[in-house]
């Protein structure tokens, strides 16, 4: 799934970086998730992808969608065009074992947990998206912008409910 | 894991809500999460716990944290009290089968991908909560609130930034 993790030693860390004692890509794990689609992007090379969704958006990129496999399908049931949807896919490229990162953007290392690496335990991603418009029989949601990389697995879509997602008003 | 699946059939499903051809229970998976740590929580029956975010907040539950195992401890770093921080976590007594449903507050069945449901293909279920206080060295993390069943497994912590996360902001 990832790439030549076999050959990766503490030599392939960022200066301050500092690795798990534990490497959940070698492990057997505790839970199993299903591919539910695909995100699909102008991005087919990685260093195409931005860095993130606010720099998606100033790219306004065109023919941004989420592809939902049949056996989902029904479930778009309820979702309307104009809306918000949090999305959530898996990064299956990204590296799993580091617990203290650097970003270039940053002058010290810092937590997984306080970033939104995609290099982290579970390698899941959240983003919050527009509904463009949707078909649900052809199972494809078309969204404003990702991050994704084409063809990126999703992994689940859920209703945003400011009561409950915005830290201004809970 | 979830309760007698093998006992479920049609008979299991509420007027008008429709299973899917697939149940990610019985399949092998397409990745693997491993879990971070767990949600401690006042609710130690699943009757006991509040619906959602909001009806948690409105009991002002004490005692809520999150409980990082060792491994990950270190990717606390850089957060702090004060802050708003999203979870990810594992309703391991969901089913996964159900694409409609009909929630008892509503009248119609919907589609799985417009409710927060903890029965969902892949049964992750996100929140926004606010840091009270942080014990990196143990791994505690005090939070203000939670609608999870005492020892729910951790996928994930991500830190909120209004910029990408605010639907009035992005």
């Amino acid at each position: 799934m990832s790439v030549s993790l076999d050959k990766r030693d503490q030599a392939d860390v960022r200066d301050g970086e500092v690795r798990s004692p534990r490497d959940p890509a070698t492990e057997s794990g505790d839970a199993q998730l299903v591919f539910i689609g695909r995100i699909r992007s102008p991005w087919s090379l990685r260093n195409q992808c931005p860095k993130n969704m606010r720099q998606a958006r100033e790219r306004a990129p065109e023919n941004c969608c989420l592809e939902i496999d049949p056996a989902w399908r029904p479930g778009l049931t309820g979702l309307a065009e104009g809306e918000y949807l949090h999305i959530l896919y898996w990064m299956h490229h990204a590296r799993r074992d580091l617990v203290l990162q650097k970003p270039r953007h940053r002058e010290t290392p810092t937590g997984v947990f306080s970033l939104r690496s995609p290099v982290r335990p579970n390698p899941i991603a959240m983003a919050l998206v527009k509904i463009i418009s949707i078909d649900k029989g052809a199972g494809i949601v078309a969204i404003d912008a990702t991050d994704a990389l084409d063809k990126t697995p999703l992994v689940d879509l859920k209703p945003y409910f400011p009561s409950i997602d915005n830290s201004s008003d809970v």
